[in-house]
């Protein structure tokens, strides 16, 4: 059996998937012994510390000019001396310039076979993953585990059901037929989806796979071959996933080139070079909106962007205040608001939220909210884990600085104690209050775990800022409660036109932060906070082009 | 019954051509009385004439500043005198902004409907627009009525299709059902496709609808409001359908101003302040270079171009010689050489073409080129219809200096008579034979009929020109000529990875000139004469935001 008939089956269940938009995960994500094995867990972890001071020799590429890493623990401050190849850009370039014409041949069919082997392999190295991702970017275990390892799998397995369904849209030849009275012109077309040529992804700091995979395997799918350009701050991650695929193409006979591992470190950033290059047509990246600005803007390539925004919370009236400041603290404490989808600006009316027991002033709700992340800080069994390590420096200066904003402060920031890494980089959020007027303080990204709360006129005015907000500075999730069916149609609609997705009234277990595979799509592309989205037909449709040709008929 | 129940079977009929890619046509290209009716013709022409010297009174829109108009007959090379309402380009998106947040509220099915009646009832009126486009690009009668009537239908229709299935293929609704163990998580999930906001068209001289109507109707589909800007040398056909357009907005109780015709004058040109108002977000365009290359670099705005480039024709071996001079004649001589799929470069091997009868050389494969122009210029009953007239005064002064482009003249371009109109500004083609290292005289598009034979070293040396040409200068066609299996996958591999379609041995009534709806992409998207391409998904795409709300099931 080859490789495509063994994964037609998952394949096919993730196409329907794309289309049902209902809940679908073809990877697990729950960590259980029951379902990836007893010792799963432990060998994971064995793996990451036995490669910690080491060469990452897995690679089956070749022709590097050094060996270098710099990646930081954030839970333990201190280098994880991990050595990858490094290369010239353009040595990447042409080697990739030379697997490009081996893999464009290599039909949709056979590709996706390989790639889906390729999530099988890195399957079982979900928790090794799951380590790497913990002490590169500070998640948690859980949210290691979930983001870098089974959803991130979801993520890939989405891009290659899409490109599969996209490259076969439409027919690879046909018989064109037109009659003209006493005869027919008959023509055989045919239809080439010529894939654009080399691409690269570049990867970010906090979610080294999670951001990564897509691309990767969008461009992949459609015949493009891939240089993986991580953070070079959290390499080890996505090395694992180009390695499990490298070895899968080597088995197939294929140039292990198809996708190259092109680390650097901050010492030499390759990232310019690689971009600028002119025989990279295709460029996906996450990260700031400088440099994602300064992509997007290059010549003759096919930029994806995932950048910055401004996320906004729109309190208006709950059925439940409680539930709803104990969500958003748990959003809002999260990986120490380091994931792009956390809230940052709460609008709240001057004259209060309603709710079932009357007004609550902006005040009352800035308590609320101080007190749940109190107590959620303090769980030892919950605060650690659910905030994480700050995976940069600047991260926690931002915060320790946020004073300074020109809010007042509703509640301070500190640092609280891992119990498994004393010397851990922590942050707990900060809260500020700042008047509506004062939109200088709000009007910009203030990366990590920090919460305006903006005192409006009324909802309209919160709406009018958080739709601005999304205008001129993207954003890529807003939280709105509202028990008023037109209030909401109001934010549904203006929060469209701003191109933002909107999780209306969430409490419980579920977060405007939370976003599932096969069925939100992720950032939209229709603001500043990114050009392109997880995975609608553009992101597949942009890596190729239909080229038709034609003949008479013989 | 409405006008979606309506239309619903043509709609569906094209979705399937879209998909078959086989030849259909929705609205019959032959001007034949049995069936347009047996006066459609004279009648047509009855209205065009009354229409001349008065003021185009048909549009529902108001508000102009005054009224003006250019157009100038290539066949009586005398102003039409026609007067169109003039606009402020701050009115028209003003009115368009406003007309904006009712269409798009508008479903698509409503949509749908209302822009394929608009067809039908440009249908009433193919034949005016046919003597409209004669006398305002110099194009032959039977080009003339099929490009603009029935041709621009049926891509207009096959944009409303892509529009419809597009806009279909996800749900706008699910269900969310996550299940966590002891409960489930439950999201009522929506998707709006919100429309990217005012749209501008901006037309062309030589196709006045033919390149308009699909960008014209993949904007309106989606939702957005459109302008039209008509090239100002011609405006009138154009002008019916959008006033057509208009008549069944106003029938169904809509903004008449969500499509305006935004004309004007060479006096004063409004294209850029349309381009660049901050409120117009969606603009097509069809025409020169540099000006397409200045509005795909401006920002913020999704921009779909097709601009120009340079056309080869690769000759390597041949069945029979005569019939392909024959059809490259044709193809140089139909409309002068002012389609943008017109070949300019013929590659032709110093060895010479190969032949049942031995070599054919440069020079004889010349003389033949020009016999056969001649032939059919000298052809009382197809040369002058053939021909048409040239629209623009440049072109014929481009011809006319093409002797001091530097290669050796094997036909001079010169007039003939129109036995209709004898005032009509005429050009044949001018062949020129040049060397393959003179690549200063054949680097550029020469517009109008000009044929540069090129000689090569042997065939690679042509593939290998005529991809360099297509990917640093843009292509949008491409014939060869080869009896070898081996060189046409060659050229079919070489050109695909340039995105330019080929035709291979054309001989006959079919040309590589010729771009049908519903089976050629018209222009890839892939190489620099456009970024985009008659209809594929991304020319839809392009135009609308997926956004997703999600709130808990109550």
């Amino acid at each position: 059996m080859n490789l495509y008939e063994k994964h037609k089956p998952s394949i096919s269940k993730a196409i329907d998937a794309l289309h049902a938009r209902t809940f679908y995960a073809a990877f697990p994500e729950h960590p259980a012994p029951a379902i990836y094995g007893e010792t799963a867990d432990a060998d994971g972890q064995a793996a990451f510390k036995n490669q910690v001071g080491k060469k990452f020799d897995q690679l089956l590429q070749t022709g590097e000019q050094s060996w270098g890493g710099q990646e930081e623990s954030p839970y333990m401050q201190t280098l994880l001396n991990i050595q990858y190849p490094l290369f010239k850009a353009e040595t990447l370039v042409a080697n990739a310039n030379k697997a490009f014409h081996t893999w464009r041949k290599v039909d949709v069919e056979t590709r996706a076979g390989i790639l889906a082997e390729s999530l099988e392999r890195m399957k079982k190295r979900f928790f090794e993953i799951a380590y790497a991702t913990m002490h590169t970017t500070g998640q948690g275990y859980m949210m290691a585990f979930q983001a870098s390892s089974p959803h991130a799998a979801d993520r890939a397995l989405e891009a290659i059901a899409a490109g599969v369904e996209e490259l076969n849209r439409f027919p690879k030849k046909a018989l064109w037929d037109k009659p003209m009275g006493k005869f027919n012109i008959q023509l055989n077309k045919e239809w080439r989806a010529v894939p654009k040529g080399v691409a690269v992804v570049i990867g970010c700091s906090t979610f080294p796979t999670w951001n990564t995979v897509p691309g990767m395997y969008a461009s992949l799918i459609t015949g493009n071959p891939v240089i993986v350009k991580p953070h070079p701050g959290a390499i080890l991650p996505i090395a694992i996933v180009v390695a499990e695929l490298q070895k899968v193409l080597q088995e197939n006979g294929l140039d292990v080139n198809i996708c190259q591992l092109g680390a650097d470190t901050f010492d030499y950033m390759i990232t310019k070079e690689l971009a600028e290059h002119k025989d990279v047509k295709i460029i996906d990246f996450t990260g700031n909106s400088v440099f994602g600005s300064y992509l997007e803007n290059l010549k003759g390539k096919e930029v994806f962007t995932e950048k910055t925004g401004v996320n906004s919370v729109i309190l208006d009236s709950v059925a439940d205040a409680d539930k709803v400041a104990a969500n958003l603290a748990f959003a809002l404490s999260l990986y120490s608001g380091q994931m792009c989808t956390a809230p940052q600006n709460f609008y709240i009316p001057e004259g209060g939220i309603d709710t079932p027991n009357g007004k609550l002033s902006v005040e009352e709700f800035g308590q609320k909210l101080a007190d749940n992340i109190n107590g959620l800080a303090d769980n030892p069994k919950a605060g650690p884990f659910v905030l994480g390590a700050v995976q940069n420096k600047k991260t926690s200066e931002r915060v320790s600085k946020a004073d300074a904003l020109g809010g007042k402060v509703i509640l301070a920031s500190r640092s609280i104690e891992n119990p498994m890494f004393k010397n851990a980089r922590t942050a707990t959020p900060v809260v500020l209050q700042v008047e509506a007027d004062k939109k200088e303080v709000y009007s910009q990204e203030l990366f990590g775990p920090i919460a305006l709360l903006i005192k409006t006129k009324n909802t309209e005015q919160s709406v009018a800022l958080a739709k601005e907000m999304a205008i001129n500075y993207g954003a890529i999730s807003c939280g709105a409660y509202t028990t008023n069916v037109n209030t909401k149609e109001l934010i549904a609609d203006e929060m469209a036109l701003a191109a933002t997705p909107v999780s209306f009234n969430l409490t419980g277990g579920i977060y405007m932060n939370q976003n599932a595979a096969f069925s939100d799509y992720h950032v939209t592309g229709g603001n500043p906070a990114g050009n392109a989205s997880f995975t609608n037909p553009e992101f597949i449709n942009r890596r190729f082009t239909w080229v038709g040709h034609r003949e008479p008929v013989a």
